[in-house]
């Protein structure tokens, strides 16, 4: 991009950020892309830290994918690279020697094994990324490590975000305060090319990585995997969670413990923030869009119905220009092959039903329905009146401004 | 639309279009949503007429479509009225009521039973397509029809089109020459809002209705089916194909006869031109994008992927920039979910490799993909290196000119 994107007009204020006990972390202008900002960013964790990861289904990933998946599988996490500009996907060998330098380099760095080190990379895809840069950076960066670093980190990690994007929770297990703090990056959600997502949370609750694990593969359900930007699914897209142990709660061998029910809702609740700034910020949204659906068949039914409305460039564009168009809402819950009866449908925008069983409702008033259109936040709610299942998604419109970010040359 | 829209670049010509004996055919304005134009379109067809169709796979499908469904059962057909502003779509028992008025009005003056008519609404959805408007222009219309309408036919049931789409094909069955020409509408390819996909073809070959449709149904596949303009499916998609039986050829009685293969292969690339023309009027297309996979699982397999790269606002938008981002196109191909090895992968624009084997060629030379990313046709070609499935599919670039037209309000 030529030119700096103007801010989001739905961005949030950073929070305030405090630390976490056993992270210590930073950022550093290592100029692997970018000119004049920080681009390598670095956390590392006291031993005994445990971590959990979801990452991205595309069959084409980045290496630093590859290698995070294989490194989750001991379960225990020491540090944690990412670089911002260059994504090192569909580089071959190249690209996993270079995860492999990087993380041997920040090994020797945190005292630990290069299994213990956690990588990801963000950026544009194809072009090889310089280890050299990176391992030339590390010892400066791991030098100046803090427990303050989490903004730094936050703006370390950006592409073509518009503003950097954290959330913190104050928690308890069996009694004893716990925090939660986390970092995302992502605007074209899930597009590859300068705007991947990625995100990564820690704590200093004592939780096995199994617990950790069952804890983010469903909090991200309804969080990370309920928002599209533009349907495009990256290549490299990852949530790491850790947690360090340094708090002393209670030992807990179950995800289903009751004693987590507090710390379950507080995870649930920073990730769904987390991933709604990353919708707030999708390249060129002006406005952000949430779906209900219910009286699916299954919720699996609902979400597939909730992700067709929430992908569909029709509804986007209408949502951009302020149009309470539900004509396009029926066509998406008609495309998507999910069970449907156009005569049992009823569709609402901003609380107000306008369509039900078959036909617009008698004596329709749309002013309502106008005004909620001039809002920032959009509320579509569809009711297919079939069964129980529902799921909710969030998306934003379609601009001139996702035309003109991704339209452009890449260099 | 305030304004009329410029006409495509990519536009092409109206061919010189005969006529097809056993059709008449014409066009008047009746005055159901546009002022100034005609939107009223009636075909009438000799006794003994036979009548395939295809229509959307959408759960929430129009009246017309309802109708035309059930009445394809009997395979014959006399008459066809098509209006265009308005799709009849979500409009309840008074959707249903309409087509019954309009197909009676139009039987008794075509002199059929009201089962021998089809109907077709193109337009906005949601509202109640008024039976009167179209059952009093209906006489003077019918006194009218003449065998040279069809160009008159092809600019009536246009709506944000911006260019009469139209194509013919003079072959033979049997040595005995046989005519076959068709219109088609549709620029949102699927758009419900005022842009759905339309398109009638007739022939004067004597075909029995069961291999008419069997020629019909093989002939989408490769033709109105791979075809995406947005990836919305619309609610009033059909293509529908009728054979007055004039031409004197033989008695043909299944769709395998080898004396069918010329009509066959004609039929084909008659779908296929109207289906590019279709993705050549896409709402704000500059550019045509033919994508090319082989080496899928599957055909199957294949046709997933092509469809997954001709979807992707992120391809879509790239090429709009003249921006070979092959990387997008990776990431299109790992998004699909469909069988494919980062490291067999290779990606290919304009005829010129640019990757393989999981990384971009070596001394890749941009220079001559640039010059193709400039043209009007832009050629993607992916070789998944895994079986023999191949697929095809055609798609436009995403530009301003979408946002413009489907961004603004319905009035």
């Amino acid at each position: 991009m030529a030119k700096p994107l103007p801010v989001s007009p739905l961005a949030s204020p950073l929070p305030d950020l405090g630390t976490v006990p056993g992270v210590r972390l930073g950022a550093v202008a290592a100029g692997i892309r970018y000119k004049g900002r920080t681009d390598l960013v670095v956390a590392e964790f006291d031993a005994g830290t445990t971590v959990a990861g979801v990452f991205t289904q595309s069959k084409c990933p980045g290496a630093p994918v590859d290698w995070c998946r294989s490194a989750l599988k001991g379960g225990v996490a020491r540090a944690l690279v990412v670089n911002a500009g260059n994504a090192n996907v569909f580089t071959g060998r190249a690209g996993v020697a270079t995860c492999e330098k990087t993380a041997e380099a920040e090994a020797h760095l945190a005292g630990c094994a290069p299994s213990e080190v956690f990588l990801a990379s963000t950026g544009v895809i194809g072009e090889v990324l310089p280890a050299e840069r990176i391992t030339a950076a590390l010892p400066a960066l791991h030098a100046a490590l803090t427990e303050d670093g989490w903004e730094a980190a936050a703006r370390g990690i950006m592409t073509t975000d518009t503003f950097p994007k954290a959330a913190v929770r104050k928690t308890e297990i069996g009694g004893v305060p716990v925090t939660i703090q986390g970092i995302a990056k992502g605007s074209g959600m899930i597009a590859p090319d300068m705007a991947t997502m990625l995100s990564f949370v820690a704590t200093d609750a004592k939780l096995p990585a199994s617990v950790l694990q069952s804890l983010l593969s469903k909090g991200v359900v309804t969080s990370f995997n309920a928002i599209t930007v533009d349907s495009d699914t990256s290549t490299s897209d990852m949530v790491l969670l850790f947690a360090t142990g340094r708090a002393d709660n209670p030992a807990i061998a179950s995800a289903d413990d009751s004693a987590l029910s507090a710390f379950r809702a507080a995870l649930d609740s920073l990730l769904l923030e987390l991933a709604l700034m990353v919708v707030r910020d999708g390249e060129g949204a002006r406005k952000q869009i949430r779906i209900n659906v219910t009286g699916a068949v299954s919720d699996a039914s609902a979400r597939t119905v909730a992700r067709a409305i929430a992908d569909s460039p029709l509804v986007k564009t209408a949502v951009a220009g302020e149009d309470a168009n539900w004509g396009r809402v029926v066509m998406a819950v008609g495309k998507c092959g999910e069970p449907a009866d156009r005569d049992l449908l009823t569709v609402g925008i901003g609380g107000v039903t306008i369509a039900c069983e078959g036909t617009v409702v008698e004596d329709y008033d749309e002013t309502p329905v106008v005004a909620h259109m001039k809002g920032r936040e959009i509320e579509i709610d569809v009711d297919l009146g079939l069964g129980e299942g529902h799921a909710t998604m969030w998306s934003c419109d379609l601009t001139h401004g996702y035309i003109d970010i991704n339209g452009s040359y890449r260099s």
